[in-house]
């Protein structure tokens, strides 16, 4: 018997107890999960950074957190977190971060809101739409997630520039690492898509100069994470026209505050952290796995590097 | 010397003098290209359906007509036409139509019009969105733009069933075929797309009975032809709440006229029949290659069938 400690927020605990249950039992494992366990009895916790558990001094006896959430930096820098922490790899996470982030590139690629936004009954066919191969897409990031958007992308025929801190290679893509590449990779493209981990590293990582880089009139689409924008720099390049329309999915403070400049700017599009949500019957049976593959002494996947950030 | 006339309207004229001179050049071809050869020194007509030309029969040394346009409907029965008639086949049109059909599919899965005309200030973060998985995706016409479309929404997890009159096979895909199959198509689909060519067989295709056999609350994306589609039993449905949404870039009269139903309804979408144009630069390309082609004795490719109407 195995003690399965569940630290989320109450919503969760609806939308996974039973889809755990079940990817217990389908495992093969026999679990007792509750959300009140002594922490001395404790072998695994599963975790969102909204939940209860936030020091983890007396969870003695665990062997791993998993975390629910592919972002981990809320949590990285707890002191307390010595057990092994995995974050969740979800392919119908990484889905549906996809079909957000092909989905809104398209729209600004084939100007939509101008049809979605805009009908006033007068047939306009006099604009030639490029295509896009025409049109540079630079994505900054290149973990599981920016890999499967620039390889989408690449599908479609845009010109994909993917860069990373260190360096990497993905089919199909111009790959650059370091400041230089970073400079080369912003500059004239004409959509940028965010997807680095937020790290005090990567603060910022869009300012005043970076988004200067960029082609007048760029798009600025971001479901990674709110601290990777300046945002008075980037409300700044919106009123100068440097930048045409940003789409931002995630902010400095979820919610964003009622009110908030990004709410109210005619050329912002707000979403409410929903570009990748993970899915209670595909992370409950992931999460399964890797408690077998723990129990079975094996290494588990997709640990996190507290030295990295992520 | 071979005597090109070109057949349509004034802005095309404008758009494609020079890249077709360009492209003649290119392929080593020597060409007087004009508007207004006598009929019988014309050795190739690049023809649109609104130019100037609409009777043939003087046309008595023309080796070919070659269309500017993929869709020949409005020029296949004129029987003055005895001539070659060629489609235009176009990769950069191809491409155009699997970004316009892709970025309204995902618009429409994503539900993005909550969020490009409907910001409130207010963060609704419990909308379960559903991923491509779950969204079966119907195409119907499996012919090149069909069948590059439903690859591309393949590729992006959708569950694509394509439908055509005569047996085709296409990867990826679920094909059927025939009455039945059309029916079998239709049944419980949540997003169709309409790539049928224009002929009186595919007329009304979607009228009230084939509406009925979609999911509830399904969206209609018509990049195809506009009689393929019973209006009043769409406008039906869309009132009904049977169908969404609906996304239309062609109809039975070019340009839309004003005030009419589809420019007001609020669950529909007009766009001016852009989803797919054809470039003057890959265009012109094509129709010299064409000529070279011609002038070698080889079979012509994309040549129409008049027994079909396509």
């Amino acid at each position: 018997m195995l003690n399965v400690l569940f630290s989320a927020k109450d919503q969760a605990w609806d939308d996974y107890r039973v889809p755990l249950e079940t990817a217990f039992a389908d495992a093969g494992l026999t679990v007792n999960l509750s959300r009140d366990h002594a922490p001395d009895v404790v072998d695994y916790i599963v975790f969102a950074p909204n939940g209860p558990v936030t020091d983890f001094s007396a969870y003695v006896n665990t062997k791993a957190v998993m975390s629910l959430w592919a972002g981990v930096e809320t949590v990285v820098d707890n002191e307390t977190l010595t057990q092994p922490l995995v974050r969740m790899v979800d392919d119908s996470l990484t889905a549906g971060m996809v079909e957000w982030v092909v989905g809104h590139t398209l729209r600004h690629h084939l100007g939509l809101d101008r049809h979605v936004a805009g009908q006033d009954g007068i047939w306009r066919d006099d604009v030639y739409p490029p295509i896009a191969a025409q049109r540079p897409v630079t994505i900054l990031g290149l973990g599981a997630l920016g890999t499967a958007c620039g390889r989408a992308l690449t599908a479609l025929g845009f010109p994909v520039t993917g860069w990373s801190r260190n360096p990497k290679s993905a089919g199909g893509m111009t790959c650059l690492h370091g400041a230089d590449g970073l400079r080369h990779a912003l500059k004239e493209a004409q959509i940028v898509i965010l997807l680095l981990p937020g790290t005090p590293a990567t603060e910022n990582t869009l300012n005043a100069q970076t988004l200067d880089l960029l082609a007048r009139g760029a798009f600025v689409i971001n479901p990674g994470r709110g601290p990777l924008i300046d945002d008075d720099a980037l409300l700044a390049a919106l009123d100068s026209g440097q930048i045409k329309h940003a789409t931002l999915d995630v902010f400095r403070t979820e919610p964003l505050p009622e009110g908030h400049d990004f709410w109210t700017h005619p050329n912002v599009t707000v979403t409410p952290h929903i570009a990748s949500t993970t899915r209670p019957d595909t992370a409950s049976k992931i999460i399964a796995a890797t408690i077998v593959r723990d129990q079975s002494g094996l290494a588990l996947d997709n640990l996190v590097d507290r030295s990295a950030g992520y």
